[in-house]
């Protein structure tokens, strides 16, 4: 399946986050799933691969979404006059409890995954529900999309309405492991992530069971940590032992290290909590979007980038409305941008550069080599056409990056590659 | 040409900023371009007229775009790393400059045109170029159009670079009156608007003379206010006799008052300006996403809605990457989040019935009785399809106008109506 061949186009990826490495009518070779490089001439070796010309078109790395709740796709773009624990309760509990129904999570599902494959994202790491028949299910939807993909069905038993709660943290435990034995051989492109909801719904009991179960299975994690305030207060009154948010995970072993882990937000981590990303290595998901819709605040990204923590871009549906990472960028920049007039110009706003980074190798370290087109990265590429955004300026490659960076939509996506393998755009999952 | 004649649809319209009218599967009648109400049952005396049936899509009055720069959409959503004055320097004044050669000037405007032609935009405030010849122009397009606009020649003669500058303010207030007298008896749609691009850039004669200009062809005003510190820091020093930014346009009588009077940004604006803004009636053009994006800040509109001061939208192209005032409701909608977490939660967010007011009757207000499905209004109206949105869930009307704020482009945009007469979606001005 894994096939070998060249793409021909204006080529942009990043090394580092300062700079993008461009080479206009440039050559990107896959071997096998494999990136071999870029080359302004193809070089003898490839010279009998076959060459996909994309002409004038840009050829970019695939966008990663390190932060998205599938089941909360139904209604995005509603509601948002809430902050967090109360849009948690009046907008997410109802919708997700429905997921207990099969026809409605495979419907709503479809519709998920049928945006998420016109965009340009390749890879995400995905919160499904507490249900363990729908969160297999969108992993088998996942697997026949071609996208690849960590979902987790989501642990929660406490500070749950009835309705949508896990019975207690011995059932939890046990549904869980049962899923991840289904699934954490049975993909070629979908694994399982522990995914506790956040602590405020996590009992200690569940904590320690996921430790133990992280463990024995060796996955990563995915979670919350500092978003909103008030739920910031929340988890002081309920791990009075803690000395911080990201404390209360550590304290059950649940806070990077060993695995590979990712917070989405961190919006209000103090410098100690700052401290214990940094060591850990998690991978802080930058979610601008969400953090505005729900009134949480703005990131100190340019923080964590400094200090070399980590960081991915979310579109973290359905606190944001858009499955575009490239709105997750530019969304990125502006509120950087708001961050430094109004809170702290000490901090200078990220560059469209470092906002491409993220969205591309910052976010794609989680998955591995992934989000470059250096040699030895997993090929994922993403064809870019521009022709509907007309000016009389000719502009150079930056400049047309640039612009699709602010102004695109799915339209301008032309062609996906994931690992080596072309994405039907069109694919439709009922 | 003004037709009269009913739609069928779900209709939705702004009586007061605080709430949402919606009439599902109602009339809304237009009798030779004026809006004869909204009903749910057809009234017996236009049981003749021709019955437009839009079934499930919505029905909404036409958007208004209180702040554009037409020659600034060729650059749209690039070099957005400066603030406004090198911003101006660097991106502005070269393109700008390049509007002395009509057939760049007619390319430009045509893509324009044909952006603003597709959206939800049925009347907007614009600013051109210094030059007359391509102003005049942008009128003739305007106008074959079918969109109503304001158009304003900008005036600048000092601190310019000397390829974009008026050569002293006596030639520049006798080209304005040429321009003027050419313009404003001789179109149906458009009409000239007095324009000092701000007061960094008129001198204190050219001012004196606009202001006589005026007063003797009795013509409203557009110009900026307050957008940037350092822009606030220029006009104290250009101008040590103001108390403050507006008083620099007051001391000349160009501050509303007797003349309609839109100032764009009023971010920064203290108690004294915020006064004047209200005791001279000027309309405030908010616009979230250019203040965004050269760091200039998030204006008080809590406090201008508050006070009564007239507020509209803007897109502010090109501070701002996008003509659509959808995209700027859901912008104004989240800088107030943002403003209200970061800087003052004493002013509480904008809602959605207020964001969605301001882009229709609060802009509209600038051009007379538009904006609304009252009796009485001008009859601008859009026809909306949201069925490339699909979700599991049923939506009310309400719900389904709110996810179109925040992810609608111009395919959702089916129909226009501008003063009663259907507009070409497709119409091309090249």
């Amino acid at each position: 399946m894994e096939q070998s061949f060249v793409l021909k186009g204006n080529i942009c990826y990043s090394k580092t986050k300062d700079q993008l490495e461009i080479v206009p009518d440039g050559y990107v070779i896959c071997e096998k799933g494999v990136c071999k490089g870029v080359f302004e001439f193809l070089p003898e070796p490839y010279a009998n691969y076959k060459v996909i010309d994309y002409k004038n078109q840009l050829i970019i790395p695939g966008l990663i979404d390190l932060h998205i709740h599938a089941p909360q796709y139904s209604y995005r773009a509603l509601g948002m006059d809430l902050e967090l624990l109360d849009w948690l309760e009046k907008n997410t509990f109802p919708e997700e409890s429905k997921f207990i129904d099969l026809d409605y999570a495979k419907k709503s599902y479809s519709f998920f995954l049928k945006d998420l494959i016109k965009g340009a994202t390749t890879r995400a790491s995905v919160f499904a529900t507490l249900h363990r028949p729908a969160t297999e299910l969108l992993m088998d939807m996942f697997e026949s999309s071609g996208l690849k993909a960590f979902v987790g069905k989501v642990n929660m038993d406490r500070n749950c309405p009835n309705f949508l709660t896990e019975e207690n943290a011995e059932t939890a435990s046990v549904t869980t492991m049962l899923w991840i034995e289904n699934t954490m051989h049975k993909y070629k492109n979908v694994f399982p992530i522990l995914t506790p909801r956040f602590i405020p719904t996590c009992s200690d009991e569940l904590m320690r069971k996921l430790s133990a179960i992280q463990k024995s299975y060796h996955l990563p994690l995915q979670s919350h940590l500092s978003e909103n305030l008030s739920e910031i207060e929340f988890v002081k009154k309920l791990c009075p032992n803690s000395k911080y948010y990201g404390d209360a995970y550590d304290q059950f072993g649940l806070f990077g290290g060993d695995y590979p882990t990712i917070m989405a937000h961190c919006v209000h981590s103090d410098e100690e909590e700052i401290e214990l990303l940094k060591n850990r290595g998690v991978f802080v998901a930058h979610c601008p979007s969400s953090n505005t819709n729900i009134s949480s605040g703005i990131a100190p990204v340019r923080t964590y980038l400094d200090k070399g923590i980590p960081v991915g871009l979310g579109s973290d549906i359905a606190g944001g409305f858009s499955t575009s990472i490239f709105r997750a960028m530019s969304d990125a920049i502006q509120v950087s941008k708001l961050r430094w007039r109004l809170i702290d110009d000490s901090l200078k706003p990220l560059s469209m550069e470092e906002a491409f980074y993220l969205g591309t190798k910052g976010g794609g370290a989680f998955f591995g080599k992934v989000g470059s087109f250096e040699e030895g990265y997993e090929f994922d590429a993403v064809i870019l056409d521009d022709s509907n955004l007309p000016s009389p300026l000719e502009f150079s490659v930056k400049e047309r990056l640039e612009r699709l960076i602010y102004l695109s939509d799915e339209r301008n996506i032309k062609g996906k590659y994931v690992g080596g393998i072309a994405i039907n755009l069109d694919f439709t999952l009922i």
